[in-house]
């Protein structure tokens, strides 16, 4: 019986192979036809047909293989030949490491994220001049860089506070440039997003918005960093492909921002995702950020849950830090006060070396946003 | 022993009975001061004075009870006062059963939504004068009202079909005009509000733009009917909040669509929540329609899918047909053919006699946008 | 250019054929193979090959295809050989519709799961003599024949009841009798199954033991009817599995029951998922029944669920009803008590005609358990 | 005004005091009560009690509470004195830090779980005496001390391997033995708990058994630790309470084991919930490990899994060896090879210096199980 076994093994190792040399050629034939139809134009894919070109080998099926199993078979070779055009058409995401090895380091002033961990942290919202002041005082008396405070609030509740609005952005402005910090703050409406650079060095589009692709084209026409935040029930690849809307426009400047994603569990907000932090860091150069208050929700283990974005490869982490955290207008369980960000700090291993305040830091310029012409 | 138990028991009901008595007194107070307030324009509450009132309580805890536990009684009588101040303000959403128990009925034309279930049906996308064309006359040939069909399409990667923007909304209007049907179609920027009220008699608020408040906000301000998605994990409680920033803005006809949620279960595209449904026809007054094509991302469980949305209470099915689904633009494999469409009616039970058909139906004007001024 | 077009398209349709006629060969062989292992009883699947060939194959790629492609292609040409022996050899599960078109109606005593909606109901727990009399009385006189009742409670906490035990069974068991009932109660440990199967007509395994396999399997050896629920968070085919163990014992009775799935929705306990139970009446002969009880979690959209349950195809629903719901031991807020029980059978459309209650019924005998030996 | 305001405010805070005083007074009468009871073997709770005192204080309300706010806020007056009892009464879960700050250190012969980091290595399952001999060989070369492998293999599928049985055990102690380890393996009945404990150190309960109390008391009466991980849905309070279950029935010894919850996301197999890892070192003194392999399912992002693991705060990572992943019987796509595994060591910082194999380690002998009677 071996030997029959052995016969019918090597027959079996023919026909791969000639399966393979039939797939290859055939392969050819179709990045040839593809090349003469985008000379001239022509849309590549045609999907009546494929569907006439299934129906044809299911008729001239003859088994074992049950029909479905041929059309499946099919649809994948054909699938496979799509993607090669896609792949050669560039369609690879702009983003991804298989067209950069090295990762994105984005400069905002003298600071840059991408490289060694960075801390985004200030309030919630922007409630009032002093609490914005206090806080990047204390926020730069840390020899940190970037403070961010919501102007523009998006709350499930139209009853919740909204933020303060322009006049949060001019506040929030104006308390980062006092103390050398780069501003983060989000924009909710595609016609805000000229107003809100002017006061920002980087755009940050919420976990609400991140399917809003007119937003996302909108910012991806200035020339200001964008801070994408992954959405609620958001995948890594819509994650991704919310960041290829951003990119086409021209703006290769995208920070990615883990933030919790939603299930069952009740003990946290979100549930922190660190593979999908992994995934990213192997899929594209941009940087990845976890922001570890809105995962939690919670204050009591944002340093665990901080030390676990860093081991994970997070280049940074977005804190909520405010002067009293008792009277916050928004996200009063999350928030830490100072003497708690500082031991957060500390704990995570991020604490600078008190000298490093003593650096003359300049206050970046908001460098004028370089936009297209937009619908709005 | 039972003696001492009684009078222990009795002693209870009279410290129950005391405090009862100082809770109603204590609210009195706080309705007192929250009127004295709001006479002089100031802010009902106060957080820092609650946070001090707190302390001073655990300041004068003897126990036994622990702190914590002091913390949220108290904690719950605070909110408790808050919430009565809420529901007398009118708090109580503008959409709620407790305001009107009967269901708001949405005139369009000569149809309505909100009564006798209705359906939605057409192509996912509108993709060509034929295919539209072909689509409104079979839709109306069935004797149904209302014709969907995506002109800006949300789609997850950029690189997939995006609709034919407003080409795709002139087509879609023409044909439901040429068929006295109504359209339902997608609105994705708060820019676009007005032009897309100018072919469609209701605006869809799609599932990834159902937190997205500026478009809700816009599409509040038109006197077009809204159907409004909810999103792909969003509670009951925020489709109703979302709602709720349409209503303020001054349009009350809001349509809500339970449409799925994102769940691990992966046999199906989404997980129909009937119970939301039912929720929702308990809390709201507002007409709910379920759309059985994307909660199911298939197309042979939609008859059962649509029996269960209409005994959970829904008033309405949105159901993808298409005139060849296997050369669909997007989701060619839930959308139906004519064939199929024709069965699922008749198995949910809402297939017309055919003579409904012959009523002289007119087309439903488009009614001026009654716009207030805008920021687009 | 179009000449070109065309040749090159002949080129490729001449590929498909001949693919597709080396495919089909491929797959002859593969079956001839098989045969031969089987006669040998040799094992029929040997991975260290598969693994080879494709590394062979890899190595002889010569592109356009990348390495990884050619993998896939292959391992999908492979597995749909697999598949096709799997198929032959019965690997269609016992179950499923495949294998007998019409539906399985499983008779305990004159009462019959599995053809017109039956309804099971009874409280959560047997708590007392009282109790279970009340309640076995109760549903009798309505003319329904299956009452529900827990002995052995699975219980998250330790500390909360966790039912009466062996007491429960007889009480249950004797309330049943005496009311010509079948009693459907849980089983969770392996070693009890014969003394269940000594009181209960129909053996329940709960949400939280559908992975309990060595339990399915001694419920298996039994001849009783097994009621199986689907686990907290489940998939279809996990639950067909789960089945499957029981039937491979040799118990073909098995009822599966959806209670719903765990989402991030808290407004409900979990979230009935009636797309299951779509998709479970298509792809098995088994009864289908739904427990709305635990799947709302709550008494005030019973009805909408139950209603919405046997339109997607339920064959039965299991609900909660307690003499005194506000006293009852486990699960007070979701059972209903008399007189909103009746209402629910009325809303859902199952309240029978009076007279069917003197009908003169005959106690079901509990058959002697046919069971194998087992290791308990 | 501001005087009529600050006479209110006065008289609020009066009220708040008075409430304090008598809050504090009924939850000693209550105290006094169930002390009462207890000495006389009653039960401390009645329900119906507390339904009737909550109809007797509803029907006492003057308002302006609505009589629902009445009910919440006294039902949580009781609870708050229910939870006085309880917390007395020692219903504090026994595994609580509030009972012992510092951390359990489970000792097993020279090993210890519960301080520095451990690492848990070896097969998914057994399949031969050649690779389990091969990966102990292996796993002792790198100075570890647990070598985990599955004898009874719990799978989905009945038609999957479904592990060696009392073979794989004995094959896996005798291996362990040989090299000085720890062995870890899976019980899946409560009838096989004995068995396994005369072949296993550790005996572990898996994630589809969590809710399996039965299993759980069994291994709760021997004095094997128990490895037990969380359920595929489950909440981190469940798995406190499942470990209760095992400690409440003598054995202390219980490691807990995150490997990732069930989500929508499918680039994994499971979440990684890194958040609850830090709950549950905050909520309990029991070690915390966490399996990375079945988190991720993939082998390309263990070592970021594993270090944001221990960076969170685990004391331990589990991680599936073998010898040849490619043909292993289960779980091939996670397993690493010996030389990705030695990779893994290193990037998760836990490769250990050279010399460390060279120590004579003694193998730990199985301690015989000192078992009470149990119902098997």
């Amino acid at each position: 019986m071996s030997e029959t076994l052995e016969k019918l093994r090597a027959e079996i190792e023919t026909i791969n192979y000639a399966v393979l040399e039939l797939l290859s050629r055939r392969a050819g034939l179709v990045t040839r036809i593809h090349d003469l139809k985008s000379a001239a134009g022509m849309p590549a894919f045609v999907p009546e047909r494929e569907q006439r070109m299934l129906e044809e080998l299911v008729r001239r099926n003859r088994g074992p293989f049950p029909d479905q199993t041929i059309r499946h078979l099919f649809k994948e070779i054909f699938q496979a030949s799509v993607a090669l055009q896609d792949a050669e058409a560039g369609r690879v995401l702009k983003t991804s490491r298989a067209r950069q090895s090295g990762d994105l380091r984005i400069q905002i002033g003298d600071a840059v994220i991408g490289g060694a961990p960075v801390v985004v942290a200030g309030p919630c919202s922007v409630e009032s001049e002093e609490q914005i002041e206090s806080a990047a005082a204390f926020v730069a008396s840390l020899g940190l860089r970037f403070l961010r405070g919501g102007a523009f609030k998006p709350r499930s509740s139209p009853y919740s506070f909204q933020g303060l609005g322009p006049l949060g952005l001019e506040l929030l402005g104006r308390a980062a440039r006092r103390h050398g910090l780069c501003a983060v703050t989000e924009v909710v409406d595609p016609r805000h997003v000229d107003l809100v650079c002017q006061h920002a060095h980087v755009l940050q589009v919420g976990a609400r918005n991140m399917y809003n692709y007119e937003l996302l084209r909108e910012v991806g026409r200035t020339r200001t960093p964008v801070l994408l935040k992954r959405g609620l029930s958001a995948t890594v690849d819509e994650l991704l492909w919310s960041a290829e809307y951003v990119v086409l426009e021209g703006n290769e400047q995208v920070i990615l921002c883990e933030r919790g994603i939603r299930t069952y569990e009740t003990q946290t907000r979100n549930t922190l995702d660190v593979s999908a932090v992994a995934l990213l860091r192997q899929r594209t150069f941009l940087p990845v950020v976890v922001d570890v208050s809105h995962a939690a929700g919670r204050r009591d283990i944002l340093a665990p849950l901080g030390r676990a974005a860093l081991a994970a490869g997070a280049q940074g982490l977005m804190v909520e830090v405010h002067p009293c955290p008792a009277v916050a207008r928004s996200d009063a369980e999350q928030q830490l006060d100072y003497a708690e960000f500082e031991r957060f700090l500390e704990e995570v291993g991020l604490r600078r070396p008190a000298h490093g305040a003593d650096q003359p830091w300049s206050a970046p310029e908001i460098e004028a946003p370089l936009r297209q012409a937009s619908a709005g």
